[in-house]
């Protein structure tokens, strides 16, 4: 069950509505009844967001010297075609052709065939468990509304069974062949289906007057870097490893988007590329992480047996027992863990759960996810996947151009070998055509066999080699000599260990994380977040609309900006206590209220949002004390200890 | 002419291939063979980018309180018909079927135009001007290549003349006249041409599955920020005037763009939209820069006169003028001018050039934009609009929900007038489905009219009131009366100022402005950017490859970034003079060294970019200086007059 910070049951509801009214984020065009799966930030949705760039920019591009870039969304269909993403990033959808209602077809079969289970465990009266449920589950459920309480043969139960375990592994064709057999048919009006067509999840469009360059919107920002890598290679002085980021919006065309901001058709990502030699995926800063990062991992063997238990050990012990494969793999778990710590994440609802091999991407090889525990269930925020070379070798065959690393080696690599040299003049004319072919069968001769050949030679006589097509082939104008070779560079294409993070995601995790209600007579919102974080870090307030408070509000607001912190000023007429509550909903960790006392000598009061305490001290030590806790250099506790309580002015909170 | 920063002529291509060297720049999918319009920014220009979106971000959203959003980039059509870009959003096209290319109507025909007129004035043997020419005027150039020198009749010329003095204002089917009767043709190969249709500017895509509901890329961050007004005038607590911001790409499906970062189908804006008091449009902070801040103005009735003389004056003085329209306008052109100058913008290299009426979008009332000068010419880089109350006006009709202002009347408006009321339910049953056509006439009675209705009526007579469709109606149960009207609260839909900026193009604009060569044996290029506009903001250069400076350069660089300022190492083979140089390709403005005295003492070396000298000091002190300068606290001046030159070090600069 979801909880809020507190401790207490989620009210995903009341939060939603706290949300919406306060402009975190709201339906975008909702005048013109809105699009599903697309949303505005308004103005503190947009300052979270950007505390939260920024602090994941610091992280990682700034830390580790990453090469940022800004590459395109538009993208020509060849390039995605060659990623495979034309092909394969599709879901499968079945039309009801009365109604015009769309399905995807995997989520449709799950869950009716999930429902007729639980109709058929109520007719034999088991008990239902009411399990752990993820996102697209909870999602999905609305479609199929009524369980029918009807008890099936043993046999249709374990066929039932044995399809969901595999759901994911079917095709649409084979999605087909359930949807006739099965009997499954639009939940709502039991209306036929048409059988499953692909639906890419691309956004089309064509770029140019002239309709013949169709492109899409980018579905990841990925591709933009991989295409960019020479250039980058270059750019880093050609030293190995290093990595690209990017920070930018892609486009995901959703069949039917639910689910708020965990689920839209555009959205924010910041992607890492690292490339990595293949050959050692080492971390120099590995150590730095190695014991003292401890993560809570749900390795794939322990969801073989359908289990979900956490398994708790540091990365380095992780990674030495290779349930993580390697160190730069785990070093970026280890980063992640401490960035979303950093932002205000609850690390008790943090995993990072292995994907099970059918679920990868087409490009992945292995694959971490950061999950985070919210009402709609665990969320992947973060994706830590192994493409391997994948991406770099499909660009560099299709283009013809190489996109590898040439790295001087240290020590020369000195190896003998039989070469077989043939006369090009006689090889050309003998065979045209063929020539390519009868060069290609000589490369493959095995060493044993070129030390043979010499010997024939030696001895006077023939040899041959066999050809595709051509049969045995006597080769003439040829010799076969062992040489000693050396080679100086090594080639190799890089691996890339990719962290993924969908900005989003985490921002609507974090929301729920740091929302609590404030016990008392009437119950108040608070959005807890650290104030590095916070949209706003102060909320400036006249104690009342007195003449003489205007002057020193816009003085303040002024000092405090050149101070480098955002403040707002809320000169309302409502009361002292609902704009402090105002503020609470919004996350300002600090209030000062400028009062009577402040027109004698100066002096205001500030307030801390947690714990509604108040002390009393000049302008400059306020902004000093908020100074200090933004950079981590202090505590408010430190400031109350120091400053003592203020207690005298009369707030009707 | 265009010139470098020091006044020399400025040679594009080799700034070109600088700019492409050092990454700040490149092609997108350029291992596809590219596609024109799309750039994307390496590791350099996405630093210096978000260098110039955070000044602008603390120069505008953060001074002014501005409420700053994020919308999405997609966008239903149904709001961009109502805006009115899918009808007006459009350039001619036409294409010549042979060869299948596709020429821009208006551009092709000034083009030819222009070229025959050239051909003329070489004929007559008149000198041919070679003017300052706008950057698409100077793209177009490449179509025609050869001028043909044909003497043409004294009438033609005229026409011709009047032809391009009007070619702004010409529709697709006049265009087509044009082409027919001036017989214009593919300039390659004189093939025939289609004639014009209209293509319109936005990228198409489809939202959702179902291919009912058609989208579009934005045009322009606006349209979000209207439709999300009612909810921002609440997040301000109702009060007016307000600014709305955001920060994003928009889309531009240009017929053939050129022009490098100029002409992009894919572009970073900064968008303000200001909502005012249409009655009232003065502006509180106007004070501020009234009699401080003087602009270079072009303004309308110049450009009538066929000149391009530049008005110079306070803003102040413009606006008592009447030259811009209102104070609000008028403080919004003084603020981009400081942002300008603030981010590094040559200051001889600024103008604002008002809009012609006949070239301002079909939203605008006023417009002026802020040009900036370049080897292309002068480029609108930010336009700064009165779009009225059009966008608000048309939303609201369409969808039926006001987007108003209701402003509470300090002193209420008290009048007296003459009311009919006619008894609903003798109207009702009366006219049935004509009712509200009668309500809607009686409303229309102006009011001498009523007042003779009223003597009629106690005369005892019958009145009536002309209805469209049903002639003369005799209105019964029907009273006419003087009553007193009280209104407390007006409502008036607000004006919007847009000053919306073109981040890409400041961008290129401000590299030409700032880059210079530096003379000496070898000529070096140099960025001079303002060191808090940098990219990066130090180079770290270990004197050598020595292996004692490996852990000071690691160290320094962490204490750097720990202390807020962003670095990069060079500890590349090449010599220190030619990490030096490279860097001064990148604009880094501080180079610090480390040397064998490092190891001894600490001490290091820092080097100005400009200026190359270099003061030798303590790690803190060096780091002390750059914040110094980086934070407005300090000049280089000062830390050389501080700590004295320092010249012992030899480079091979």
């Amino acid at each position: 069950m979801a909880t809020t910070k507190t401790g207490a049951p989620l009210d995903r509801g009341t939060l939603d509505t706290l949300l919406r009214r306060r402009l975190f984020y709201t339906p975008s065009f909702e005048m013109y009844g809105g699009v599903s799966g697309l949303y505005d930030y308004g103005p503190p949705g947009c300052a979270l967001q950007q505390s939260i760039v920024d602090t994941w920019r610091k992280h990682f591009v700034l830390e580790e010297d990453m090469l940022e870039v800004d590459c395109t969304m538009l993208t020509p269909h060849e390039v995605l075609k060659t990623s495979g993403h034309v092909d394969k990033f599709a879901d499968w959808m079945c039309k009801d052709p009365k109604s015009g209602e769309i399905f995807r077809a995997d989520h449709l079969v799950e869950e009716v065939l999930e429902a007729r289970l639980k109709g058929d465990k109520e007719a034999r009266g088991e008990k239902v468990a009411v399990e752990e449920e993820d996102a697209d589950k909870k999602k999905r459920k609305k479609k199929v509304k009524d369980i029918q309480v009807v008890k099936l043969t043993d046999e249709v139960r374990k066929e039932y069974e044995e399809t969901l375990a595999k759901i994911d592994n079917y095709d649409g064709a084979e999605l087909g062949e359930l949807i006739i057999k099965h009997k499954i048919t639009n939940p709502a009006t039991g209306g036929a289906l048409e059988p499953p067509v692909a639906f890419n999840l691309m956004f089309q469009t064509s770029i140019g007057p002239s309709s013949n360059l169709p492109g899409y919107l980018r579905p990841e920002t990925a591709q933009g870097q991989f295409l960019t890598f020479n250039k980058l290679l270059e750019f880093n002085n050609l030293r190995m490893p290093f990595a690209s980021a990017s920070i930018g919006k892609s486009f995901r065309n959703e069949i039917s988007p639910r689910s708020g901001l965990l689920r839209v058709r555009e959205f924010l990502m910041a992607e890492i590329e690292h490339f990595v030699d293949p050959a050692e995926k080492k971390h120099p800063r590995f150590v730095e992480v190695a014991d003292s990062v401890s993560l809570k991992f749900l390795p794939r063997n322990v969801q073989e047996q359908g289990q979900t238990t956490i398994v708790e050990k540091t990365i380095g012990e992780a990674v030495r027992e290779g349930m993580v494969d390697n160190e730069t793999l785990g070093y970026f778990l280890a980063r992640i863990q401490l960035f979303l710590k950093e932002i205000g994440i609850d690390q008790n609802k943090v995993r990072f759960r292995q994907h099970m091999p059918n679920e990868m991407a087409h490009y992945a090889t292995d694959c971490w996810d950061a999950e985070l525990l919210t009402s709609y269930g665990w969320i992947e925020c973060v994706g830590c996947a192994d493409r391997s070379a994948y991406d770099l070798t499909v660009h560099s065959k299709k283009t013809g151009q190489s996109l590898i690393v040439r790295e001087a080696l240290e020590v020369p690599k000195v190896w003998e070998q039989w070469d077989i040299v043939v006369d090009k003049k006689w090889l050309g004319p003998r065979f045209k055509k063929d020539a390519k072919k009868v060069e290609e069968a000589i490369e493959k001769v095995p060493q044993e066999e070129r030390e043979k050949m010499a010997a024939t030679l030696k001895e006077g006589g023939k040899i041959t080699v066999k050809v595709d097509g051509l049969g045995e082939v006597e080769l003439d104008k040829v010799t076969v000599e062992k040489n000693q070779h050396t080679q100086n560079v090594r080639e190799y294409t890089p691996n890339v260990i990719e962290p993924s993070f969908g900005i989003g995601r985490i921002f609507y995790s974090l929301i729920e994380h740091i929302y609590w209600t404030r016990p008392g007579s009437e119950l108040r919102d608070v959005l807890s977040f650290p104030p590095r974080i916070a949209p706003t870090k102060i909320l400036i307030v006249p104690l009342s609309s007195n003449k003489d408070f205007a002057p020193l509000v816009t003085a303040l607001s002024h000092k405090i900006r050149r101070a480098g912190v955002s403040n707002r000023v809320d000169n309302s007429s409502t009361s002292i206590g609902k704009r402090y509550s105002r503020n609470d909903e919004l996350g300002t960790p600090f209030g000062i209220t400028i009062d009577f006392q402040t027109v004698k000598d100066g002096t205001v009061t500030l307030r801390e949002r947690d714990g509604m305490k108040q002390i009393r001290a000049s302008q400059e030590q306020v902004i000093e004390v908020v100074k200090g806790i933004l950079e981590d250099n202090g505590t408010w506790e430190e400031a109350l200890e120091k400053y003592g309580e203020f207690q005298g002015q009369e707030l009707d909170e």
